[in-house]
């Protein structure tokens, strides 16, 4: 890949058009649109309705299942509230503000019940992060199977939270001696239950009642939900209703049954909380080919790591022989999405295959998915962080592969 | 004012709630909710309706008009795209995308035409910047009229935007010797258009075509505007059609008739690009009062600055007689709405005239509304960056008032 020259300016133009004069001036140009306040709450042209949120085939319904950010068509390191992946268990809770309680007890001096208000009038934090399902990628541990970015890595958004921290919470309640773990449980009729750290629960976990700016969104657990920074999205619980304080974990169904690693040996992994570093190239994808556009291509993804700042990501156009190192767009934030980008050159007839290689703060490394099988086998469905392949065909269709690597 | 001992976790905590049990199990966890996908795009809660996009007296019209951001009800620094503020100059134009055409033509060796897929193929660029109106505030130059922060300061939205930057643009077309100043138009039928320094153009200048992650919304000048970080909103020419390169400004009916400060010795300031550093409490506030409320409050609020980053935030609950320094919540990004906090305390039947100091890393400070009046007179309407007040009433009722100072 050489950096091309159209970035310096030095570079004919054939993609575009010369202008011999005015272009003519269309029916939009001519007539008073709509006014202000049209709409109160805005919404999006109707020519982007086929951005969606979609499932695939993967439940036999829809009350427990999910749905996926369509990745291939998001800019920049924030997603829209309405294209926030959905996970629910028994569906989303219809819940008014005014009835919503979160009650906080176990190994406490005080138990306390908060309103949403009590909630909004405790000191505020508010901090970017990305939020994805430990089961994001899941399907593709035995190979390649899913057909475009949006199910391969969709179960993935970013967005800004604000809410009041768990360590000004049980700071009112007062902790007891031998406090180490909290149990958060959902309000949703599944009563979702994961277990958390005390350590992390004082470090940086906030109850959240704004997302983006506004409200948390029903589907994302309005009014109020939990938000671990890092950690996998299971545990970020939605709806919050209660946090038990006790001195070890629960062993709940949503950490035993589902959200464990199963290994080749049988056993399960217990409590992988953090979602390891991550990326994937969104542009090209399966969703965004090169068919009939050969020439200057910026390649262009998301990088994220629970653990902390992501410091580097590599682009591989021939399956990991040869690595240049990708622009990394600013601000680049721990634990959340990052954008990153780097200039390539398709030519018609020419096939590749597309990978990014992402490294975080702590050093950690994607591994290859080789590497990833051997030291975990393949019938886990959880936390895959390979890396990710596409393969770029001679006429510029994108395919979802995995190589041996 | 006083950091409250609740900070620290060692208060009694006399606003919330004893759990003496579990509270009664509500119906929305006894039920299935509806379940994913419901909505392909997501929408608010029923219960959210109220926050909501306003246009109060200001205009006769709703097409050349203005409505306003619910900062009382905003968090963070990003602003949904739905509740982004509006000024339109003759409605919103409805363009579809394959239909849309920027040209770029002048003191240039290449005039070209690009299509909206041109500009999307070109390499990147992303930011989280701040959007403000020249005139907000500026119905307040000659005392406090408004009745709350969505209408004193409402003009004002903070956005992540992607997409091409007029350096790569400009390159594409090659300039001319000469070429110092750009004229950028709009496509609608008001023609909006506006003289830019090449210097800023080839510095930071870029055509957006995404907002908070998908494309730009209709208000905001689908499916692409013109972003300048730091300059008066009205330079952001939306729904952006022609760029033409020349050697001096156009003085359009944009920046002499409108968008110029009219000073006391009847000439007008010609070219006040940059929104210069301020700040505004958004609670509490007249929509937010502290009526019923005593005891700890988080002041909390939005500083911004056109020149770079916010540096110190202090705020006075005496109208400026002592001050302290607020908490910035990261990232502080420049050109960027920053959030700042500070604890404090009120007392039922205690007054307060509550104020927020802003500045940034050129060094400026806020001035006094006293020192902004005595140095602009009171005829402009535009660049009104002085320091709020608002009175804090014995019984918690908040309002807007100007005081000498």
């Amino acid at each position: 890949m050489q950096r091309r020259a159209v970035l310096a300016g030095a570079v004919a133009t054939p993609g575009f058009a010369a202008a011999s004069g005015p272009p003519d001036l269309p029916e939009w140009s001519r007539t008073l649109g709509p006014g202000v306040i049209e709409e109160p709450y805005g919404t999006r042209s109707p020519h982007e309705t086929a951005v969606r949120r979609y499932v695939p085939w993967l439940t036999p319904d829809r009350i427990s299942s999910v749905s996926f950010t369509p990745l291939a068509e998001m800019q920049g390191i924030i997603t829209p509230s309405g294209l926030h992946f959905e996970r629910h268990h028994s569906g989303v809770p219809e819940i008014p503000p005014d009835d919503y309680r979160l009650m906080i007890h176990g190994l406490v001096d005080r138990p306390l019940i908060f309103t949403l208000e009590d909630l909004k009038r405790l000191p505020q934090v508010s901090r970017i992060c990305f939020l994805e399902c430990p089961a994001n990628g899941g399907m593709e541990w035995r190979g390649a199977q899913m057909s475009g970015v949006q199910f391969t890595h969709g179960m993935l958004s970013g967005s800004e939270w604000t809410g009041v921290s768990l360590r000004t919470l049980l700071a009112q309640c007062g902790l007891r001696d031998g406090a180490s773990w909290l149990l958060a449980e959902g309000g949703d009729a599944a009563h979702l239950a994961r277990s958390v750290p005390l350590a992390k629960a004082l470090d940086d976990a906030f109850i959240a009642y704004a997302q983006n700016g506004e409200a948390v969104r029903p589907q994302q657990g309005y009014p109020a939900r939990l938000v671990l920074p890092g950690y996998e999205g299971n545990m970020w619980v939605k709806w919050i209703r209660r946090i038990e304080v006790g001195d070890r974990p629960w062993f709940t169904r949503w950490e035993t049954r589902t959200y464990a690693d199963l290994l080749p040996d049988g056993l399960s992994r217990q409590f992988t909380f953090v979602n390891e570093v991550n990326s994937v190239i969104t542009t090209p994808c399966p969703e965004k080919p090169l068919r009939g556009r050969p020439g200057f291509v910026e390649i262009n993804g998301l990088a994220w790591s629970g653990v902390g700042r992501i410091t580097r990501v590599d682009i591989s156009a021939d399956g990991g022989d040869n690595w240049r190192e990708a622009a990394l767009q600013g601000p680049v934030l721990p634990m959340a999405l990052t954008r990153f980008r780097i200039p390539w050159e398709w030519r018609e007839g020419q096939t590749a295959f597309l990978q990014s290689r992402a490294m975080d703060e702590s050093g950690r490394v994607q591994p290859s998915i080789t590497a990833l099988r051997s030291a975990r086998g393949v019938d886990s469905i959880y936390h895959k962080n390979s890396i990710h392949t596409w393969l770029v065909e001679r006429d510029g269709t994108v395919v979802n592969v995995q190589i041996n690597d």
